[in-house]
């Protein structure tokens, strides 16, 4: 079974390697009778987009998608939406020297052993270009969720040591900078952490944190597919990923059941009568959304396509020493704020139908 | 799509709550000609099984499970295997003055809003007790994981405040106490601290670690299928565990590439001639095995079944101050040791068969 | 991806063996708020069930199913509900002198080669005995169709080159004879063409018919999962059945245009405003219900157990003379009139869920 | 769960509608290191291409099929091979007179009617046209089956009410004439009868039969994956197909056990050492492949798209009265020849890696 393949009432199917003609997929399942067009999925893919700020990979892709089918007249019709990105960019020159080598800490060396097959250009199938398809997709998810008046946003909130102050929290401070954070004090340091790394041919790692707003009570199947492990596995499929935590994550470890609790108390202002006194649990309970925001923090490991050399060895098995040239992303976890809202929308739309069928 | 199921070619479809007549599964996909009896799968569940130490509740179910199908004449036929265990203590007037009340951090106020049926006798389907049938199940997946020469364990590392001391681990100290721990100087620690916890009716959450060597390179579907992810999603899926890490986790966003790094070195006394020098990445390449050791963590919050009293509304929506009573864990997280690695065993089991058809 | 699932949304997995201990199932996906109890079920297990008149197996089995989960006082909780038959009679004995003969046009052959095991006790899993858990299952799903006021029902039409007047349909008279057949007309001259089929130790073929009614327009899931085909493959996975046909199924074949039709006109009785002039399409249009009776043929092939002798060859690859002995149905048709339904029951309560996404 | 999947193993997800901007899908779990080409898809999409006779639409299509990604050098690599065909003829003013009517016999209702939306374009999804995919994708599963050994071909054998002379069956003939029928005796007779349906604007039904050599003995997951069940769905998915048959198929109902039986001698030159002396079960036995030929039979029924007038109603619920004009096939089941051919070869390549897993 293949693992191309991600939800099971609003599912998403993907193709397309970085330096192959084309990217693509099927979104199944999205009800009849959306408003959609190309623009809604481009916004977030111009996001994405690498070559935006002298901070990003600067390998130009026009990443222009468009809409082959499940539409008519400007609304979905209920059967399958393909969707297509044409390679633009394919300089493959560029991986020559890098044909028989395989890089630390990148997946060459298993796929290489998995399929027995190698496709050198750029990591074919396991590049980071793989994520735009998920972004498209998840551009309908989000189109979806909002018609069920939910919101899906992300931000990042460290890079290496340097961590924003969440006091200084503001939303619309997201999209003013190049680094999806929002605090606009951390613009300044986060700016000088990447020039000094970018110079040194290094590469830094960074936090992510995904709010969803609006879910109402319900959503998530126990006992395997709960929302949180939904989620978990959501995010830990993005590139880089290397640790997921839902509401207070790891830290929930080191506490005492008599303060790692949230209370509750009638609230008539609230949608079921009932307010938290806190959210710890990240907005899930047993698995299932409890009509608090769902918070989720992911961890993005820095690229291991750096400059700085590193011994290796190549496909005959002898010593190596490797020093990946070409355009590289200094921090990925930046472009990883669009990959992961997409994620957390196509989890929360195939949740939002398949929670149709709880009752009677 | 109801969540029960896990697995694709090695699938567990469970049933069962904590108060009714009996728990269940069914297994699919375990390959005809595997030895397999009862006894493999008891001695996990005798682990898990409640009232062992005066650490956990003390609660009393014998959890013998039986094979009703599956096997002749000691071996696996190929076919689907059922398992069952009866459920013997079920005690529900410890319930009954909480029979109208949501308990703070539990998946009462959810299981209601979602299914407007209540099962109010000691959680029902979200019971922690469902994860007796993960142990059962589990217990099939290791059994063929042996067959492969692969094998999973896990251990209790941290508990509130108190850690281990990495370097005093010891693979043969876990199954000699009660807290699944490898750091033997731990023990009076913490015994001291879950005596303290149980005398103020507190709970205490804790940080676990699996550990799966013999994997061979090349288990793992991208995009979304990877390794790590399925890993993630059955852990998360687990009854309390609210953060799951791989390899270097969360550490990962704070580290620059130039350090964060497994350099590769030609060794021809490994399986494929290739060393790594060290293990940051967990085992995992682009969701992939790698063939090193594959190390997940996992932090278990603090059970919000505890004696200290707290805020919260009952089904009519009035405020209310719930205590809990009965039986209940100080630690869950010690019982999720076991549990944790029959869901890893899980997801091994399944992506070994996946990895059958990679290549032609 | 071993078969013992079928549906998605409504969903079922079986488990068990003929000389087993006990047969199982877990039905997933059925909504909550549904009374249900035993004797829902209890009721076409008893139908199904052998030794009821001495047109069927005289083997004896009480049939009696447990539910052991996802049950409330009275009503589904929204959880799997498990399902568990003891088996009581297992004469294994009756097998012994067939341990080494494959049964010509019986599974023996193809098991043994595909698993490497032999369960020779009458047929293990390829037993016909496998079909109870789906009659069980599909009491619930008729459950939930008749809180949709959808209905299922079926009947023998033919035996042999016998064949019923369609002009006597009478859907009352069908369980008031052994044979299930709507026309009384033929009990008759089915009795006598069984009892000489029994006295020659033979077995005869006969054909099925399923009505299902009050189906809404819009179940089915085109492309590939049309209602239509969903049947097919429900209908023929049950044991012995080697044609299934829609409406006038494989006449159509031969049909002109022209004359193969179904008109529409405006009819404001009718649930959408629209009557048709006929039902050769067999209530299916497109591979979605079109509202009208949803008609289904099924062959059933006459059973290879029967005692007149065969040449085989046995697991050594001698040829060997066979000629079955115990306890079989003369005609494996009359009790699969049941299992027919209960199939077609399992469709329409996935179908049913599933068409609850299709608009916004 | 919307239905645009088929298989599990080898996968196939398809998109697109009949005169939107492109058809295309994603063909899953191909396994590593299979050459292929797009010629390998393009001459079953030639033969299944409208215009090619007299006898079929005179739509014009180019279908000239694109590999988007999944192959590197002429090898499949392992990951999802993306498909594409542009539309080039998207006539749709050939529509517009009947864009308010239902077609009867049509899925124009019942798509209205589930998805509250009309893609009055020649049927959008629901079109003929939507089996080009089915081919191109079969035809990667075809190239598959080959490296197994595999074949899988299907003829026409029955037009109205004309059938072949088995006994002049020449599997040569079949890509020798326009109705892909094997016997060359038919030709003029099928050209004659075809003649006269065009004359009246009418259209008429075909049999067709697949036949698949070459499966080993344990293809088919039991008990509800069977080989045959997954055959029947896939069938019973093609657009007008309303029966189908396994071997014998609805003959078996009339048989009786001692004559309807395929007995098994010694043979050293067969694979197993087993030779058949008939093939009534057409290759399937308990659901699992026998090593015999599979054979297969689909009844096509005749095209409701006539020039013939009917009475319809619009959707406005009036009465009308309808005569399709247009570009329409006299007999749709000549180019199901090749489209049955896909569906069987994506059946047998699911389950020939489905069957990699039967045994440890």
């Amino acid at each position: 079974m293949a693992g191309s393949r991600i939800g099971h009432l609003f599912s998403v199917t993907t193709f397309g390697e970085s330096h192959g003609p084309a990217l693509g997929a099927v979104v199944e399942g999205c009800p009849a009778g959306l408003p959609l067009s190309e623009l809604d999925l481009q916004r977030d893919l111009d996001r994405r987009r690498p070559g935006q700020s002298r901070f990003t990979t600067q390998r130009q892709e026009a990443d222009q998608v468009r809409i082959l089918s499940g539409l008519f007249e400007g609304m979905t019709t209920g059967t399958p939406i393909g969707l297509l990105i044409e390679n633009t960019d394919q300089r493959s020159r560029d991986y020559r020297d890098i044909q028989e080598l395989f890089r630390p800490g990148h997946a060459d060396y298993t796929y290489w052993h998995k399929y027995g097959v190698r496709d050198y250009r750029g990591g074919g199938r396991s590049s980071a270009r793989e994520t735009a398809m998920r972004v498209a997709a998840g551009g309908i998810a989000k189109r979806l969720l909002t018609a069920w008046q939910v919101s899906v946003r992300a931000a990042l909130i460290a890079m290496g040591e340097e961590r924003i102050d969440r006091a200084r929290w503001d939303w619309q401070e997201v999209d003013k900078n190049p680094f999806f954070t929002p605090d606009a004090a951390m613009v300044p340091r986060f700016t000088a952490l990447l020039d000094q790394v970018r110079q040194e041919g290094d590469s830094v790692g960074a936090l992510l944190e995904v709010e969803i707003t609006g879910v109402p009570v319900g959503w998530g199947e126990p006992v395997f597919d709960r929302l949180d492990a939904d989620l978990a596995k959501a995010m830990m499929s993005i590139n880089a990923v290397k640790g997921v935590e839902i509401g207070d994550g790891m830290a929930a470890a080191q506490a005492r059941g008599s303060r790692w609790v949230d209370e509750m108390v009638a609230d008539a202002r609230q949608a079921n009568g009932v307010a938290f006194t806190s959210n710890r649990a990240g907005g899930i309970l047993g698995g299932i959304s409890s009509g608090q925001p769902i918070v989720i923090r992911l961890a993005v490991k820095p690229t291991s396509s750096i400059m700085v050399p590193r011994r290796t060895v190549d496909i005959h098995g002898q010593d190596q020493i490797i020093q990946t040239r070409g355009r590289h992303d200094p921090c990925v976890g930046i472009r990883a704020v669009p990959v992961a809202e997409a994620m957390a929308a196509l989890v929360l739309a195939d949740h939002g139908l398949r929670a149709k069928g709880s009752r009677l």
